[in-house]
This record gives structure tokens, sequence and C-alpha cells, in this order.
């Protein structure tokens, strides 16, 4: 039986939720065994749980919230744009971030692959 | 040499024109031989230039104002967020989809996804 839109979506928010605030074991629980990522595109895909855990090892202490801004969903596919906000003392890194991922049939995350460059990273006075 | 952010970018916003507003001729022009099309994701994916044509010969006679709203660029790949709206008569058919492209060297396309389902397009009055 196929993923549902909602449930597909439910892990979109689950997965922006837990890097914004959760751990890495968060974020882990949202992929599928022998997952892929490749954050950003055209860097090295990282293909093994110890890669994936060591790159999401990298945001777990940084104080920071998400937001998903638009979700388009097709087949077992979506494309979402979030916001990410690091709050690093009196400034923010506020980031524009468009991720691709495919869903296997329980809605976890099979592959990843995000679309950023330093442009859509911006350093402003912390709100 | 690689393509440029600019040209990448310039290419986009070409596209989105193209589609709107151009010919098939127009639209084919910004992609490389060989390219592909899959729109929707999930969709048989579209490989020869008689296929893509076929495709783009559908919108072409329709009266259209599209819009880019956000370009993430990676390497040589980009995810774009962009609103068409069709005109109808006294009805607007708006849609938002997010596309992600690979380009070549001279920022022709090389492959198009089109991530979009039917609850991404609404009817609403004409304005």
């Amino acid at each position: 039986m196929a993923q549902t839109r909602e449930a597909i979506r439910a892990t979109i928010e689950s997965y922006v939720r837990a890097v914004a605030k959760g751990t890495v074991d968060d974020i882990l629980a949202l992929y599928a065994p022998g997952a892929t990522v490749e954050d950003p595109v055209g860097t090295p895909v990282r293909t093994t749980d110890a890669e994936i855990r060591e790159f999401y090892g990298m945001v777990e202490p940084l104080t920071q919230t998400g937001e998903v801004l638009t979700v388009k969903i097709a087949g077992n596919s979506a494309a979402f744009l979030f916001r990410l906000v690091t709050h690093l003392g009196e400034q923010d890194i506020v980031m524009e971030v468009v991720d691709v991922m495919t869903f296997d049939e329980d809605a976890r995350i099979t592959g990843m692959k995000a679309y950023w460059s330093e442009e859509d990273m911006q350093t402003v006075p912390s709100s």
C-alpha cells in the first residue's frame, strides 16, 4: 500500500522540527535503512549510517528554529522549501533551502538532496 | 568552464517566461540535445525531442502568466518554485510548482523534474 500524502507531509514536518530542535537519533528515525543524503547537491553522497550520523551530528548542538514554507508532493517524492534559523548569541544565520526527498511505503525517507549555496545564508541581528 | 549562477538564473527566468508566453520553439531552445523531462515526477520520462515538443505543445495555446518565486542553486543543478496562472475567461487556474533542473556548461537544461499534484492547482475568479 502506498504512503499517503498526509504521511509524507508529516515526515517532512517532523524532519524540519528534528533538524532544528531534535537529536541525531530523532532525525535518523525518519530515514529508511540504506537511505542516501546529498547536501548540498554536487557534494559527495553520504550512503552509510555512520556518514549520515556524522552529518547531522554537526547541527545537533546548534540552537535553531525551523519552519516548512512550501511542500509539493509528486508520487512517492516531494520537494519542499524550508527556513532554518541558527541562533548565535547576537546574530542569527537565516538559511532557506529546497530539499527533495523520496519515501518508502511507510513514508520513511529513502533519499534526500538539498539545493542551496552560500548565497542562501544570511547573517542578521538576532530577533 | 562551468556555467555561472547568473547564467543558470537567466535560463530559469527565460524558461518560466517561455512556458507562460512563448512558443514550443522558445522553450526547446533552452534545452540541451538529449535532455529529459519528468512532469510530474512519477510519470514516464520524456526522452525524445518529439515527446518533449508534444508535452509543451499542450501549454503553447494557453493564455498564461508566469512568475519565478524562489531559486536555489547547487552546483550545476537548481530547484525553483514558480507560479503559473492560466487565464480561462472568467476563471484563472493558479498552479505553484517546484521544478528541479540540471544544466550543461552553457546553462542549457539537461534534465527537468516537476514536483506538483492536483492539490497544487486552484481555480479562482479571474483577476
